[in-house]
């Protein structure tokens, strides 16, 4: 068993440090998937794109614009989010302070 | 893409609804793993078990002790929790109200 707080975890800063990403357990440990957390500060967002693996997203908190081929949807904490494989995606943060939320992918997609 | 909010999802209610699972995508449709919300009311547990996949959980809110082999920890929102393929693990609400925790397992876990 392994347990880390979030903060005992060395963000990697992405984006110009506008967007960080804490992997809580690397993908040469993890059997099956990683679990990441992102924070985006405020205007943050992520790149528009798309990818072979899916993603299961959950908010921990603040308010995004989730961005997809069909349009915007607004989501908050408790929100969750399932991105199919090759389903272009694009996170924007759209609260004052930063938004955080878990992205589990299986971990061919932890790059 | 679906998104849903954790008060759409009609829980599974566990041990007399001490225990409330949310499953937000079901195994048919999960690629490879599936994201499951678990809400403990207080002073509720779940069973001290093991199984042949690993978890993969991130607490929500609330303060939980986990049990393992090795002794107890204590945890609240923030907190990361790996549990080993195969290993004992147990989860102790130890808050006035309830706790909730992400817990995402590869498909064949979820049952």
């Amino acid at each position: 068993m392994m347990i880390k707080h979030m903060n005992e975890i060395e963000p990697q800063e992405l984006l110009n440090g506008e967007v960080l990403k804490r992997v809580f357990i690397s993908k040469d440990e993890a059997p099956t998937f990683v679990m990441r957390l992102f924070t985006l500060q405020s205007n943050a967002s992520t790149p528009l794109h798309s990818h072979p693996w899916e993603h299961e997203v959950f908010v921990v908190e603040g308010r995004l614009k989730v961005v997809c081929d069909n349009g915007e949807t607004i989501v908050e904490k408790g929100h969750f989010v399932y991105v199919s494989p090759n389903e272009l995606h694009q996170f924007v943060n759209v609260f004052e302070g930063p938004s955080s939320f878990i992205c589990v992918v299986p971990k061919e997609g932890e790059v």
